[in-house]
């Protein structure tokens, strides 16, 4: 089959059980979860905002990788609706005292939770897991294959932005081989009618990507002429001691979104980025919060798309 | 006294104010904690599934050990009842800055929780606590010393097979020397009137363990010929480096079990775990999901023994 | 301006939408939270004892330094209103990843918290967050700067004891100079019209501390002569390092509370210390629990004072 596919192992299954990745959505799917979504959005301008939507329901963040604003962005959605979060890490459990993975997610699927949040550095993780237990699963992050809540939460920025997620184009830059948000975005754009063009440093956009049905533009000017977002990719420290670029400060010179560069967005283009945001190597300094950044929206549409999903699944096991 | 009374040290009190031991327990405690437990697994099968029966109330875990199954049993437990539940872990507190561990525990208790549920490596803990606080306090395992709700829990998990909790023959092969769960456990069965046989490797069940009211069986084979229930108890990997076995290559070529015993067993026969399990040293990788085993149904009758628990040891506070 | 000021930075602000130093609040203000305080100080007497005032409302605890109790206290201060807590500390954070400590706080505001509870080794970081969050903000200690919450839960304790917070006289021992917890409850007690005598080892009570109105007395038996409360500060170790002073022994030999020196309070004078203890270095090891001794009372006026603090902010938000 075709690159990624030795990534993502087995096929990701959504029947509405499950959300493994944006590969098993369809347009339907997306578009329902985002109108609920926009729904939520607007709960959260309001004060005080609790809802009791999923009351006695459990979810348990799994996190087998840290993480700020995942985990936190679950749990604050779980508790806004009013369900029982419990957060599990790696730190202090019986993994340290030999325990096996399987019998360790065994074992939290048996006090009886309704949902199962993870995060893993394994690709494959997730559906292992959904095979493995009664309840519903969600991806929160694996490896380098899938992280659908943040495309989900992106689509969202971009429809409040645009009024539509469709007809677009976004270019994505940065390190794409690496990213499984970028895969995430890019299958959903697709899926949509969206046109992507992927940029930034050649060795971290390589021919492969072409199979997430992007086009590969260089150099990143070209990429972002015309675009209606710029979606900035964060680079992991490591990278540059792997040898794909010399160092963070040429990294930034040469694929950094710099205020210089912004004459070639469209009129009312907007810059993105998952976060957390190394300033000055992926963006420059100031940019972070100029006005066509919505990097902190997608916080606030995290919180909404994750309530949003954590319903429908739970809507879903009640066959409604 | 016996040999036990050094690890003990003061009696346990249960006066329906603390659950610290089984040792303190009557026949008649326990069937009462079991008929309640009972009606809590039930309702552990629905979803949703939050009670109100607590709410208002606060728990602490307090865990100087490091702990996954049993402080998350607790934290489910007490959610569902609608409880406040913190918890309290020796990272990043106090004690790191000196405080001792009698002004910790006091501090904790003047913030004016209901209940604590304490876990730590010296025996004798939760007694100390119980006399400190003016609230209820659960012993969540203490030293080597008892592990009183993991006992309870194995019972439930053998009445809802076997339709009662006495006059069974129960094989626990393992660690008893150093296994609070084998103490609280081989008390427990002993109260309701069951025979209780114990094997393993003889230098981790020696004679003085027979002050527990069980009977020292060699070989494995013949421990287990005839049982009800097959109850094997975790090895650390300490222990190998101790002396106490060659390898635990070893251990379990000679006392673990494996499917070539099961020949052994009673028709209808079950095996248990407390866990974390290692696959491969007390067990065959094979047997723990073999359909004799209820190892992942303790997990589920934890958090329903600990749910009868809270309710009983606050109930009793209210003098009802 | 004075010796603090290059600690205090910007000046607290205190406009009823954060709650940054006492140096913000007049005496008013001060007597209001007490009087509210002393609702809530009783409210815990009781259990259950659920309230749910802030039903519906969230708050985030950022600590950036290890604490048990401040945290522990908020914590259940909020969950005892019916609040959505959630807590946030460094490890496993975004923060670990390079992300700037700016772009943390933003995230953690997006996330739409009412109220951001914060303690930091810098001093003037909670005016920075205010600054750039739309929620509340509430200062549980700023280097060495002020801990307002500490200092109102030390009033209430005062004020239960005699009847009122004006007219007495405080001795505070200790390390004056390194004290957060020193400044603010001087600047509360001089508010309030109470006459401070602050001692211990010259070289931790300089002459720089009379900028807070307080007045240098030598030795310790001169400062707790007639004293109505003597407020014991804490040491921390790397104070010895710094050769403030010699060792722990001769500290607590020249300058720790010892019974012998009892005979010098008023009749009815109380003995306070904002913990954690070290018992024998800053007194003597009974003294702890005598009965004089309110050290423990401070804990359960803890969580009453931040009851307080966390309805008067969101009730202000509210325009009530």
């Amino acid at each position: 089959m075709d690159f990624f596919y030795a990534f993502w192992g087995v096929e990701g299954l959504w029947n509405h059980q499950h959300l493994i990745g944006i590969r098993a959505l369809t347009r339907e799917d997306i578009l329902s979860i985002l109108d609920r979504a926009m729904h939520w959005r607007e709960f959260l301008e309001h004060s005080p905002k609790s809802s009791q939507n999923l009351s006695g329901y459990s979810v348990v963040c799994l996190f087998f990788e840290p993480s700020t604003r995942t985990r936190l962005s679950f749990e604050m959605a779980g508790r806004l609706l009013g369900m029982n979060v419990v957060n599990f890490s790696t730190e202090g459990s019986s993994l340290e005292k030999g325990e096996s993975f399987r019998d360790t997610v065994r074992t939290i699927a048996r006090m009886k939770p309704d949902v199962v949040v993870v995060r893993h550095r394994r690709s494959g993780i997730p559906e292992y897991i959904a095979d493995l237990l009664p309840c519903h699963v969600i991806n929160a992050g694996d490896g380098l294959r899938e992280h659908p809540t943040q495309a989900l939460l992106d689509l969202l920025v971009i429809r409040r932005k645009f009024g539509r997620v469709e007809g677009l184009r976004v270019a994505i830059v940065g390190d794409v081989l690496h990213s499984r948000v970028a895969r995430s975005l890019s299958l959903a754009l697709g899926k949509l009618g969206n046109s992507v063009a992927v940029s930034g440093s050649p060795t971290l956009v390589p021919e492969e990507v072409e199979a997430l049905g992007v086009e590969r533009v260089f150099p990143i000017e070209r990429a972002i002429q015309g675009a209606d977002v710029v979606y900035l990719l964060r680079i992991q420290r490591e990278r540059q001691e792997a040898g794909y670029f010399p160092s963070l400060k040429e990294y930034f010179c040469f694929f950094g979104l710099k205020e210089s560069l912004l004459y070639a967005l469209k009129d009312g283009a907007i810059i993105m980025h998952p976060g957390p945001v190394n300033r000055n190597v992926e963006i420059e300094y100031e940019l972070v919060e100029h006005g066509a950044s919505l990097i902190e929206e997608q916080v606030t549409c995290g919180v909404a798309v994750r309530m949003a999903v954590l319903e429908m699944l739970i809507g879903e096991g009640k066959g409604s």
